[in-house]
């Protein structure tokens, strides 16, 4: 690599690309700043005309509550498809309710019917109609049969805009009817072969239409990995079986097979994202929906009940302790040990079920192998144990001079990095068993073993030990 | 919903389907397990005949090593590049190893080059030549040039095969070109309009062009949304590119914009899900190439330096209690309620700090809003404070019957959330300032943190109040 190539990694984007760092260079906020306290509206405009819908969308999610008023006001008749099918769920509401109206209107008209079927889910009847009166009857039509189907189902990520051909159209049928049709929809990669009772048959990839000659018959170019997904999967799922096998675009059946929709891969990996975002949000025990740009009150409402968990599994670790006040008044050095035991078998507990809840998510951990991780998670459990024990051993005996105190440390650490690699690897395979989120409450159980466990054979063993 | 309609959601996918979720059934895996024992070849081959590679892979991976070489002598000489291409990183190698020369220089030979390069890049250069003289000198060629990009670049990402033509081409030109080459890629999307030199200046949809007449010209018909990726540009960026712009394929550029290949949408999707997956494992300090299928001295070797770093960590906190001994040795209630302290700490700071570092990760956290999130984290962990001290408080004071220990744990609550809630977020955004990955880090520094802070809060507040 020569040092002119070097130079073009740091290369910053030009305006003109709009990309994402350019929006939140301090430059550009300062400019902002300043053209929101002018109220400048020719500014604001002048500033965001060349940025994608999806930057403006993050700059109004980015602002505080009262400049994001004052941006709406300003900017409001400037809203369309693009940026309002992108503005985060958690301030959606606040956003439509000070749009103008016509404004709206024009937006929901441009936008393909899955993204209308996000906008308007999470709002009461009354709000959804009279967004949705603002489509024609069959895109209406169109929408509220997606919203018939369950919440995070593949009938609400599917938009109902198709391109189908019979089977034994040619490359010169279909090349025809493609140019004399309007209504084809902003973007697709495939069309998808239906029989005459619209059962998906296969489909042919627009690469190897353009590629082949006008008397080539469609059935015959069919792709061979064909893959159809029922309007009532659940959307984690949609998103696995894209990333699995690399799909483009996927045709949506009903319960009768029929072909209702289609998914493509954008929509798939916003999905991926999102549930993602679910499983840290969740490991880390904070509500799923947490988002940076909530306010107080809602991050408080998402954080409580977590914390509140929390406290039940403190007590429990107290009341161990309590057991043992004798001991610990006795030799006090335990109490100033115990923590790094209980904190140790908290680590490892960690490490274990994350890997665990990752490998359930991505399904690659699975019966197949549940029992062989099972049986490395507790060897590798007991090695760490033996390091750790050996190393707290040693400074706990050039701490405080007593072998005995020394060989309980050890032990205990052996003990409960063993019950830390259990707990982490058999709490979420007994969730997920029970059709419950592994990621949900995994973290509180393994916590709360590591910290009892920890406690008690450290203090148990020095009981019998030491006294 | 009728019922019949609800029974559709359970329906099991049949095994020509070919799904991720059949191949993982006890029923399967049981046939798979008699038929490795009896050394059934063909039985073999029947069994995973209908699968997708991706499938495949997976059950490669799924099984222990020992059953994992006897499954590639009967099966090696079925594995194609589909399949190869699918083998995860950490189990890579050994297959290699194990397949016939002449199997593997097959099924490179049916691979894009984009996958050609994730196949040999980590090889040691001896068997990286082996493995490309398979190619004919032009393929070679395409994946040395993106094997000189740096790791994790675009360039590495990209593959070779690009569909270009000069802007003042007619649908009719482009069409006729397309059934003329031979070559042309599996999966393209578009076709990157380029000018004399090689410079992207446009790309037009592929629907887009079926929906046109003949004599259209290219450059009428080009997207306005266009967008070139530096070869230099790190993945992680690719990957936020492709989601954030919904791009399903980008023209990579080199140093001097000419164009060296195309990205599309399904190799960023891999790359979000691998980004979010080293997240979630450093956040837990788990080593972020750790997967299910490693080994236990991998997985050993992965988790120690991480349990290593735990140890300072904890020595510190003890080192705060053994400060005060003398005011335990007095009053023992303080050893049993410290953990309760440091454990609520803790909690709170993995919460803001888990928000903060995937606010990060997703852009939603930067310069312009930093400063009101720290504002609403301090106001929420003071609230959190207030609620847990108040509740911590009153169960000291029914356990205890002491008023004044209650108010120290209260006010040490307070005191020792709102910290969590400074350090939660300040950490990871003065680690990302510094060029360090927010994840790699926070954990152990914040948990010290809480830990250091919790502790002497309790223990400094009971000395001076209650002795």
């Amino acid at each position: 690599m020569t040092d002119h190539d070097r130079l073009q990694i740091d290369q910053t984007p030009t305006p003109e690309q709009g990309d994402g760092d350019y929006v939140t260079s301090p430059e550009f906020l300062d400019r902002l700043d300043d053209i929101l306290d002018q109220g400048d509206q020719p500014g604001l405009n002048a500033l965001l005309e060349k940025l994608h819908g999806a930057d403006i969308a993050d700059i109004i999610e980015q602002l505080s509550p009262g400049r994001r008023r004052l941006f709406l006001e300003l900017y409001g008749a400037e809203i369309d498809g693009e940026i309002l099918s992108e503005i985060d769920e958690s301030i959606r509401e606040e956003v439509l309710e000070l749009l103008p109206r016509h404004v709206l209107a024009d937006a929901v008209r441009e936008m393909d019917s899955d993204d209308v079927v996000d906008l308007v889910e999470d709002l009461d009847d009354t709000d959804r109609d009279e967004i949705l009166s603002a489509l024609d009857d069959s895109d209406q039509a169109a929408v509220r049969q997606s919203l018939a189907y369950p919440e995070y189902s593949a009938g609400r990520l599917m938009q109902s805009e198709v391109v189908t051909a019979p089977e034994h159209w040619t490359v010169g049928d279909a090349i025809d009817y493609m140019r004399r049709e309007e209504w084809l929809p902003e973007q697709f990669y495939h069309i998808i072969l239906v029989d005459p009772r619209r059962h998906p048959i296969g489909y042919v990839t627009l690469g190897r239409l353009l590629a082949s000659r006008r008397d080539a018959v469609l059935r015959d170019m069919a792709e061979d990995s064909f893959r159809t997904i029922s309007a009532y999967a659940e959307e984690a799922d949609v998103a696995y079986i894209f990333n699995q096998y690399h799909l483009i675009s996927a045709p949506v059946v009903d319960s009768d097979d029929r072909l209702v929709g289609v998914i493509t891969i954008d929509d798939a990996m916003a999905v991926l994202d999102e549930e993602h975002e679910e499983d840290i949000l969740r490991l880390a025990g904070v509500g799923d929906e947490s988002s940076i740009s909530d306010s107080v009150v809602q991050t408080v409402r998402q954080r409580v009940p977590w914390l509140a968990t929390n406290i039940p599994t403190a007590l429990a670790a107290a009341a161990v302790i309590a057991l043992f006040e004798g001991a610990i008044s006795q030799l006090v050095a335990l109490a100033v040990l115990m923590p790094i035991v209980a904190s140790m078998g908290g680590n490892a507990g960690t490490q274990t079920l994350t890997v665990a809840v990752r490998g359930l998510a991505t399904r690659d951990l699975s019966s197949s192998n549940a029992l062989r991780v099972v049986r490395r998670e507790m060897t590798v459990g007991l090695i760490n144990g033996l390091v750790f024990g050996a190393i707290m051993a040693v400074i706990t005996f050039l701490w405080f001079q007593d072998a005995w105190l020394a060989a309980v440390i050890g032990m205990a650490m052996v003990i409960n990095l063993m019950v830390a690699a259990l707990a982490g690897i058999l709490v979420p395979l007994a969730l997920n068993k029970l059709g419950a989120d592994p990621a949900l409450a995994s973290g509180t159980f393994v916590t709360m073993m590591t910290d009892v466990i920890g406690f008690m054979a450290f203090l148990g063993l020095a009981s019998a030990v030491l006294l």
